[in-house]
């Protein structure tokens, strides 16, 4: 699918991707240092895997993954793979040369390093800890070369060790279920560019997604029967561990947790609805933070979970618990006056105190959401903030480990490129190198209100390559052509795994219209993209019921023919007479202009298909004013002021959706606006 | 990827889809009989499933299903389902009215007929069983259509029931394993067009796939690990039912055999090799079918799988049983003598009255190949015809009942109208009326020494539809045409459901090249496909531990451009001055002759893209020739004799595989040099 967007941009002369061989690295996330010598080592099916050093299970079952992707990419069979027996000669051997197996439950003090050094006799990948050996490994993959007679690896030397040690997805299994395959291939794509946790939002108020056997009504009436077991969730964390990944569990509470009173009511501040909440948005009810039963019962709830989750941290949500929840109940409202808590973030805090008692006593670590922050607060809790930057320096302020989530939020559907430019630890910020110290990392979160199992993936993917990146290579690695050419790649060898990264587009389209010629539509996704959480859904359900197969599922965030734009306009920026970037944002711009009849077309066949009306609509007028004001930035005239206010005011309309999709290129037409209005700086004859 | 092929036909201008609103119906198979009406009825969110007659589990399954497939069809929630509370009208209902639950057990005398009347007021589905019920469904989810405002059923009436009871695919998931969740889509394709046994192959030279307690080496050695648990075994079993699909297990014997011998060579010819055969064809050792201890071996293993397996059939094999396999054992051979029988294929006999036997104490009936046919056979076998029709026919004439196979086997790699065009009681055949009766169906058969589970499904669809429809619809419903336009909306159907009908392609691509723009090689995939079976395989590998990742792999067989050319050179046969007809062939010719410098290009970074280099080169000078033929037949020219000899020449090379892969439109060219050679016959002045 990806390739097949690509084969529309390529009709466009000025799209051309050079061979693999004479590009330069691929590597996502670009290592900390990497020197390419002269030479080569060919792979072929007489390449040989070696474990030279510390071996466990653990690092067998490594390399032997690594072996088959690798046959699976060369399309040979890879000597040393465990069902083949045949004798291989020992020169040009792949060899793994582990210290040592690493931390018996995997931390954030785990060492990840490792040295990779390949010569044209062989390959040689060093690292203290299997996981160092696994991130090595991933590495060795990505660096796979070809020419028309054999497939390589370049002659190199690298040192690499991750910038921050806390590298995180959340993905929210609550509004949606996301079945056992698909967390597999996230962890997959996770391992793949070097993240190293898994943050599981176990419930909300829409499902409670893990099997309790002590207070089995928790999934029996929370999950409409769309629940792990626990030997399904011991099989995630299994498998998540032999990725070098860790699984943090997060049950949010004391809000979120309409689902948990589904089957036990009397922990809520106040009777909840008999079923599972199924609009997006403000709970009903909360947990009730007076009672003694209410902490007995999460802390056997606890207690029951704790085996599960190996990992030494505990997520407690902690999210937006509002005022009215606690000052309509009378009784709670007394109690906390009774106790001396001055108003509900000290009653919160006193919830978080409890909370944090009954981890300790499971030697867990607490984390929460920024709301969480508060000076009673115990110390050793992490803070993750997502209301706003400010939160992360705030809790270093105060002494408390924080993580980046803010600006991570895949559902507001940022282009990757913003994604990308912001850094946890900015260079010029007014914290203290301690203070610095603080900030673990940050997660990206993939909250599911609008994804489901079909969708989640290409709103994960490839944009959560960016955040990898950032949290894993030198600060200094900032250049946004160089990050979409490499995730441009690291698209196609995610879908090559079996993730879902733009497939899921011909799947549905293929189930909207069946038999039609849907060409049109792809193209218009080339420009096109879902609107960001919150922004008017104009028709779109707000009901968990509803099914997500409509084109705005079909769609995918930052479309390709986005950062095309943007690349052009800066070469026009740049110099107004390049006359190829002119050329091919004519080309494009027409060719987005034209779909508008093929689209009006479709939508007469199909209710699902009219979908695409207001937005192909909105296109075909952005792209006639990008042309027009592409005509008149070469031609070096200053656009009539009439026409560019009137031009600004439509684009000012197409910013907001259009249906239930928006236009993805406004900015980029603004700019050219922008530079179709001012005066000319080097061609009005000064 | 389906959407993507035709979007890159759809760059020329001849290719267009009717919107479907406009078109005929696209129901496949055909109903027996089918009466249209005026009106229609709307499907939107208040449309509601009402079961009004027997009702039981399966069916209220099943009916959920439908509901939750219609959802997704219309994008809209569909009440009724069974998460939605909310209350609708009575008003528009869709109707299920089935008289009771059909057999215990799913036989051959299953009734599987239902009707459907749908008015402006109302659908109702009528059928004796809840398999016809089944079968109804599907029928009406194929039925919906749409237009700009809303979706719709047509009013009709249908009244609808198969040709033949037994519409069967076998799919070998010994060669290749098949993961559960790809047999479940399987089974779900196959309700889709009404199919109603699976033939699992479950054993072979090169694995055993089920868990054996009683004989744990059975799939601890002769699987590599790769094997149904026996509580997989009953899910897809189920999972089967639930679709009205019989499961009829394949345990093939004597012969096929080599993955039994690893754990228990106690019961072979002679030694068996210790491991798993790796290389396709021809076993090494085969039961020995003179001791006594292998029928109780036998006997212990089938009476430990019945349980699994509910169906009224079990096949036993029985093929490529070589008169060496015996006669190179003294032993066997003299007891052969000893006991009167005159040659293997009685001793062959003899071993199959022993397994009837062992059969009719579990109450099965026998299947087995072709080869097992013998005057001794016990009367109520039902022989498979592989090796040839004419099998079919012997097997009625000698009273056995028949299974058709020999023209359906997959991997033969033929284009869908060869499969369609085969009936399996031809209109005028020798047989008499009680010999017809025997000719139970057939089945298609899908072989796997060339095909993973990556690769399966698109070898299976969508031509299977057109098997299909062979075996449901009746006699008379043969237009190829017709049967190609369904087809190509049944794929997107089944792509819509998850199946991989041509998404696998860009999955392998992606994998072979990541970041390449590879579209010259998806353009190249519209006219070259995969070898047969049995083809010169020019390097291609025949075992089972190579990994099946190559071009030849991501390519599909009878590719969309096949049929293309067909119909137009079948107009232009007609009509020599059809214009349009000419210039889509010369534009199609030119545009596959351009690909060559750019396969050229790619074919320099990677070895396995190289691989397109040879058919690349073929199809080119295929498609030269076909645009100098289509000048000789549009100018009314007859071409010289040299030039048609060359030609001739050149194209019964491409016959052949090129490299891995070949032209799929020699026959086609070879029908317009045909034409050019000939005197025209209009256009000579006469």
């Amino acid at each position: 699918m990806l390739t097949c967007v690509r084969g529309l941009l390529a009709a466009l002369a000025f799209w051309m991707a050079l061979p693999a061989s004479a590009q330069p690295s691929s590597l996502l996330p670009v290592p900390s240092s990497m020197r390419l010598a002269d030479g080569r080592l060919t792979i072929d099916s007489t390449t040989r895997f070696e474990i030279a050093g510390f071996a466990d299970a653990r690092l067998r079952r490594a390399v032997e993954r690594a072996q088959s992707r690798l046959a699976q990419r060369i399309s040979q069979p890879v000597t040393g793979a465990a069902r083949d027996t045949a004798r291989v000669p020992a020169a040009r051997a792949i060899t793994i040369d582990v210290a040592g197996a690493g931390m018996t439950v995997q931390g954030i003090e785990e060492v990840e390093g490792y040295s990779l050094v390949i010569t044209s006799q062989g390959a040689t990948l060093r690292s203290a800890t299997v996981v160092g050996a696994l991130r090595g490994l991933e590495t060795m993959l990505q660096l796979v070369e070809g020419d028309g007679g054999s497939f390589f690896l370049p002659s190199l030397e690298i040192h690499d060790a991750p910038r921050f040690p806390w590298r995180g997805l959340l993905v929210d299994v609550s509004r949606h279920f996301m079945p056992l395959e698909q967390l597999k291939r996230t962890l997959d794509g996770m391992a793949l560019v070097k993240l190293n946790v898994f943050h599981w939002h176990l419930s909300d108020d829409q499902g409670f997604r893990v099997e309790s056997r002590r207070f089995p009504l928790l999934h029996q009436r929370g999950s409409d029967g769309l629940f792990y077991t626990q030997a399904q969730v011991r099989e995630i964390v299994a498998y998540a561990r032999d990725r070098g990944i860790r699984v943090v569990p997060e049950f949010d509470m004391p809000g979120h947790t309409t689902a948990w009173f589904v089957g036990y009511p009397q922990y809520a501040t106040k009777a909840p609805p008999i079923a599972i909440r199924r609009e997006w948005g403000g709970a009903d009810a909360i947990f009730d933070p007076t009672r003694e039963e209410t902490y007995t019962f999460i802390a056997q709830f606890i207690a029951e979970m704790v085996p599960l989750f190996p990992d030494p941290y505990w997520h407690i949500g902690g999210d937006e618990v509002e005022a009215k929840h606690w000052d309509g109940n009378a009784r709670i409202v007394a109690w906390r006056t009774r106790h001396g808590y001055k108003d509900n973030a000290a009653l919160q805090a006193h919830f978080n105190r409890r909370l944090s008692a009954i981890l300790v006593r499971h030697g867990k670590r607490m984390i929460g959401w920024d709301e969480i922050l508060h000076p009673d607060l115990p110390a050793k809790t992490v803070v993750q903030s997502w209301r706003g930057v400010q939160y992360l320096a705030n809790s270093a302020r105060q002494g408390f480990a924080a993580l980046l989530s803010a600006p991570w939020y895949l559902d507001y559907m940022k282009p990757a490129s913003d994604y990308y430019t912001v850094d946890p630890v900015p260079q010029f910020d007014e914290l203290t190198p301690a203070q610095r110290a603080l900030v673990l990392g940050g997660e990206a979160c993939m909250w599911a209100e609008f994804v489901s199992d079909e969708t989640a993936e290409s709103r994960i993917w490839p944009r959560l390559g960016a955040v990898a990146e950032r949290l894993w290579s030198p600060r200094e690695v900032t250049d946004v052509a160089e990050m979409y050419r490499r995730l441009d790649i690291l698209a196609d060898r995610l879908e090559g795994m079996g993730v879902r990264v733009g497939s899921h587009s011909a799947r549905l389209l293929a189930r909207i219209a069946p038999g039609v010629e849907t060409a049109p539509i792809e193209s218009l996704f080339t420009a096109v993209q879902p609107p960001r959480f919150g922004q008017a859904t104009n028709g779109r359900s707000t009901n968990q019921l509803h099914p997500l197969t409509r084109l705005v599922d079909a769609a995918r965030p930052d479309p390709a023919g986005r950062w095309m734009i943007e690349r052009l306009v800066r070469r026009l920026a740049l110099d107004p007479q390049d006359v190829a970037a002119r050329d091919s944002l004519l080309v494009v711009f027409e060719r987005w202009s034209l779909l508008l009849p093929r689209v009006e077309a479709l939508a007469a066949t199909s209710p699902t298909l009219a979908e695409a009306l207001p937005v192909a609509r909105a296109l075909a007028r952005t792209a006639v004013i990008g042309t027009e004001a592409v005509g008149f930035v070469t031609a070096g005239r200053v656009a009539p002021a009439d026409w560019a206010r009137a031009a600004a005011e439509e684009l000012r309309r197409y910013e907001a959706p259009q249906g239930t999709l928006r236009v993805a290129i406004v900015a980029d037409v603004r700019k050219l606006l922008a530079m179709a209005s001012a005066q000319p700086a080097t061609s009005d004859g000064r």
